[in-house]
């Protein structure tokens, strides 16, 4: 049995709590929060604690708190050669506290508390600083997800980014329709049978064969009619821009 | 019985003809296109022709075709006092023919001949000059779809403008994460379980309450990272004015 403290309480821990909870050779052993009404949720299916009633007994430490919060957490807990692994992107893994054994579990996804989540598809990506680490990273990983991933730090960085533009900016082009469709007063649901078939779409296709729309096929009188329609600001700049950049990714075809 | 003749053969009238056939007060009397070939498809389950052969007794002329040939097509087909309807988001009704019944039949949707598409979650917006036509497109699209929408012209456009952003530019900014991801040899796949999440989160919050990432908590270590490992060149540029953007959006919290 594979003995593990998962230290916060956010979005992450309770999706990692929830999925390590399902599985047979893994133990939560305690989950380590500053608040106790945060912890609330956890108490009721394994002992939970401050950072004074840390268990020194784990093989594991998971720190699934913001990046910011990740070198402060790692030093309170006031452990020495335990393997202890934060869950950021970002964040390198030297940021943990010195006189321990590093690592990252990275899973690339954005999680909400409310929603329910398959882990088992969610790519984790791992790294350590000893391969007997890494072994148990693997493990762990391993019954978690089909998707295991053993990365090199520029990997997670670059997944990180590439996650900045599949999630984040995708979101906010959706945002900028939302604001499109306000100005006459049109629900946002409209757009949603075509948001989802925007994504579901490449499960089996490319996103540069999926491609549609007046950038690709250089349709100017529908470009331009839609410059009218933007005015100037910062909805405009997107939209001049984003099309530049299809239009680059599709200059042969046109 | 309303008698419909479908002009074109494109994903479009693909569609459009697998629903009508589920339907069982519309019947498709007649599928009109230039090339034997491309109406071969169709010829399995209904009559088929060329512009030489079209039937004069249909109810309803549905042009699914590409946005430059509204014009000449609905002149080939030489009829007059016809309802005939376009599908197209962003060309005006007027670009029919002179001396027909004009209307629009707009269905919100990204189609793809090899995927199957529910019809009836699928927002169908319609125009038409009289009364009595428009009467008649709701109840043709009402058999499609569950979601009819009377539409103006400018609500159209605004319509179409927003489908950009929610699909062609949400598509090219998977693109671009596909672009990064291709720099260390990573595959695209990786990403599809947070492609999913990120557009299925938007049936239960909006987009504005969805934008997590570095540009929302504005955490300038991560963003300049990510700046370094683009360099420079139109992606750098996107990420800087998504960036910019989203920080604009959600200026207040910071």
């Amino acid at each position: 049995m594979t003995r593990i403290v998962l230290v916060g309480t956010g979005n992450v821990a309770w999706h990692l709590f929830e999925g390590l909870r399902r599985t047979k050779d893994l133990a939560v052993i305690q989950v380590i929060g500053r608040s106790a009404k945060a912890l609330a949720p956890f108490s009721k299916a394994t002992s939970t604690g401050d950072f004074n009633r840390v268990l020194t007994d784990a093989d594991l430490y998971i720190i699934a708190v913001s990046d910011d919060a990740i070198s402060t957490v790692s030093q309170l807990l006031k452990l020495k050669d335990k393997l202890i692994v934060h869950t950021s992107g970002s964040v390198p893994k030297e940021a943990l506290a010195q006189g321990v054994r590093r690592g990252v579990f990275y899973p690339l996804q954005s999680f909400s508390r409310d929603r329910s989540l398959n882990l088992r598809e969610v790519p984790l990506c791992i790294e350590a600083e000893l391969p007997a680490d890494l072994a148990l990273l693997r493990k762990v990983a391993g019954s978690l997800s089909e998707q295991v991933r053993e990365v090199t730090p520029e990997e997670r960085r670059q997944l990180h980014l590439a996650a900045v533009f599949a999630n984040n900016f995708t979101n906010h082009c959706c945002h900028l329709a939302h604001e499109v469709l306000k100005q006459r007063n049109l629900p946002f649901r409209l757009l949603l049978p075509l948001i989802r078939e925007t994504s579901e779409k490449l499960r089996e296709m490319t996103p540069y064969d999926a491609q549609t729309g007046p950038a690709r096929r250089n349709d100017r009188k529908t470009l331009s009619q839609h410059q009218a329609l933007l005015q100037n600001g910062i909805r405009s700049d997107v939209y001049t821009l984003l099309t530049k950049s299809i239009q680059q990714t599709h200059a042969e075809e046109l």
